[in-house]
């Protein structure tokens, strides 16, 4: 094992409640806390056993109590970062954490990056990167479905899949070296076509995986969805229906929603990121076209968009516009207020290009949940299973694309060329793009980035 | 000890995090978090020793994970509630740490009420009233000193001034009860003179409590400040400058501040609750119409007023409205924009009720210290120093200033009418008044509505 410092930070989220939880990770984690940890009869903390708490107080220079605590520790390897891990519980208050870390840190611990602890449990050895990564996708699964599918990620999961196919590349690899550099030994040799075979038949569990990568980016980061229309055609009223709180105000002034706002909802476990924007009419109000111009960004990073009509209406300027705006991209069409009447003329819908069309009442709620079926109709082919891996994360499918663009490269070299040692080449970039999964094979500034957007604390 | 249900809530701020906690407290703490806990070779919690933790997993019925998790257990009374109680460390993201918390519900615990924990630290004896109340001024605290000023009622420091003040009245009562009971009796007896002389003495220690107040309150509460003026004078800028950050959206058009901004600020540990408002001009905007009123409400309720004028320009109507309006308040006067020139004809300002006019620049920074001072000397006499103690609770205050008439009263009636058991019930009443400060004597509904204040989880 590595040595590093000793890094503190806040494990909890800052806010105001019971409990906070001040981490201190490093060889020196009991000296540090135990400089200012006051226990029973002054008791310190030099002879505390791994795995067991004590309550006792933080002091400062002047023995002034800072807050009351409970401190416990986990000695290394036994703990998250597998180093030595004392965790102070203090009083959930803002000032109040943070006049405890600035104890610790006074005391000689260094505050830890964003990630931190996380990356010492990968650089210690303890799990792998695709685990250490799906540390931050577990925080911040949206819903239980996406939480899941983290936490198999998290045991190991798809670091073992991947390490099942990169024993398979290697074993065709050491095939091919045994062939080439000793020919005249009596091993057994590997034809351009065994070879051929035997890539291919990899080449289906690494599509296997990559079939999963699009449900599984929509797991893990949401349904990216905006609701756009005219001002007043109800976006604001849909979102709140759709995730059952008053988070916009609601008025009946058009443009009253200055700002996009975010929720998600959860349609049987899917996450849905549902953006509510400003109207994309052209506005003189300033303040209002800073949200305008956020929503056209929304729009063009949208997975889906939920365009919005008045069916108690006829379509105007304002809507062609939008139609127009959002052509060519994958709409669910919305006919609201369907309680006031139907006025408008359905021969003018014709111009849109959507198959998805819904008669809507936002205030009755009718509607609402066809909107939901086809949301996941549009997305998801048949049911989620808990015990699937799906593969989610980016970084991942990027390297399984690579790999599979070598080992096919590989395929080709053999059928063209039939020289084998070439190939081999190929196959070799296949392995060590896989690798890059699982962190066996990957530069140092590439781990720093991906530990660099874990949060604090972490 | 009472016997109570087994209650379970998140004990961190919900958020992205490192860590939540879930705790659980009560006779079945233990057997609950069994039912759902899966630790090395699957071992379960039966056997854990109080003050130690394990590592393992939270599942559901079917066995499927849900989170890594690090429990610990603290048994009974040598807990926060003085009961069993099991913490459960999960991930801490928002939908996992629901996961769990589902869990435990489902395996028996009962969601617990907003300080329930606390609550049943105080029935069950181990903190009275006035330090269970202190936990959540910790949590809630803005800056150190009024974290400190909190810890120490924690400790019980105003309990123990209350507790002796009690003794003496009580002694006093026992006094003049035996004179007027055994009058035959070899007993040294109490004249109307001798009680009201002790009566006073009393009432200077109450006094000497009550004098703390008003810097007590605003340690707990903060200084409640709200910056008023025309639009675009600089009060959003004014507030950014003050907390250093962009939290309100700074633009040229005036009237862009639609909600009421609250930030704290911290002038040598005492903490100011500034509030930047809409200004207070007559709008035809109705969604800046609400946040008009709301400023009206902030100014009735404030401490201090902060008026902001530009000096680059001679006062106008509007200007003159807000001065009318804030006439008979405590205020200060910021002359803004002093970078632009002086343009405001000063003898205008003698219709300024106020002796604190300050010259400033937000945009350069001139004048803020100064400002910073004034407020300082206005609110508080010297320094604050961290060994004295605060009665800051309104409850508490409350409570002295009834104990202190009720005293007063016994006084006047020993000096008007001599009779000392007539005296006796008005002692009687502030002793039971001082009761109510440590809920030593005090009505079960307002235990109940002192906790329901309190957050989630404490």
């Amino acid at each position: 094992m590595k040595e590093f410092d000793t890094i503190a930070a806040v494990a909890t989220t800052m806010g105001e409640s019971g409990i906070s939880i001040i981490r201190i990770s490093g060889n020196n984690a009991v000296n540090i806390v135990s400089k200012i940890f006051r226990g029973k009869n002054n008791r310190k903390l030099e002879d505390i056993k791994s795995y067991t708490m004590r309550y006792g107080f933080i002091v400062d220079e002047n023995e002034d109590i800072i807050d009351e605590v409970i401190v416990s520790y986990m000695k290394g390897p036994r703990s998250f970062t597998a180093e030595d891990t004392v965790e102070i519980n203090c009083h959930g208050g803002i000032v109040v954490t943070n006049s405890v870390l600035k104890q610790v840190i006074k005391a000689g611990a260094r505050l830890a990056e964003p990630g931190e602890f996380t990356k010492r449990a990968f650089l210690n050895g303890r799990i792998d990167l695709s685990q250490a990564e799906a540390v931050i996708d577990i925080i911040r699964a949206k819903t239980e479905l996406s939480a899941r599918s983290a936490i198999m990620q998290s045991e190991g999961k798809i670091s073992k899949e991947i390490s099942l196919i990169r024993q398979r590349l290697l074993s065709v690899i050491a095939s091919i070296e045994a062939t080439v550099d000793y020919p005249e030994e009596d091993l057994e040799e590997i034809t351009a076509e065994d070879a051929s075979k035997r890539l291919k038949n990899i080449l289906v569990l690494i599509e296997k995986l990559l079939n999963t990568a699009e449900e599984g980016k929509i797991l893990r980061e949401g349904l990216q969805t905006v609701i756009v229309g005219k001002p007043n055609v109800g976006k604001s009223s849909l979102l709140n229906a759709l995730v059952n709180e008053k988070r916009a105000i609601v008025t009946d002034i058009p443009g009253t929603t200055r700002d996009v706002i975010e929720e998600y909802i959860n349609i049987d476990g899917i996450p849905i990121r549902i953006v509510d924007t400003a109207g994309i009419r052209e506005t003189d109000d300033i303040v209002e076209k800073i949200g305008v111009n956020k929503s056209k960004e929304k729009i063009e990073s949208a997975d889906l968009i939920i365009l919005m009509l008045d069916l108690s209406d006829e379509l105007n300027e304002q809507d062609i516009d939008i139609i127009e705006y959002i052509k060519n991209r994958k709409y669910i069409v919305i006919l609201n207020k369907a309680d006031l009447g139907s006025r408008l003329n359905k021969d003018e819908l014709e111009i849109l290009d959507s198959k998805y069309i819904i008669e809507m009442s936002v205030k009755t709620g009718e509607g609402l949940d066809k909107l939901k079926n086809v949301i996941k109709d549009m997305f998801f082919y048949g049911e989620i299973k808990t015990e699937d891996i799906y593969v989610a994360n980016n970084r991942h499918i990027e390297a399984l694309i690579r790999a599979k663009e070598n080992i096919e490269c590989a395929i080709n070299a053999l059928r063209d060329t039939c020289a084998i040692d070439l190939a081999s080449i190929d196959i070799r970039n296949a392995w060590k793009n896989l690798g890059e999964i699982t962190g066996e094979t990957i530069e140092e500034d590439i781990i720093n980035k991906i530990f660099s957007e874990f949060c604090l604390g972490k």
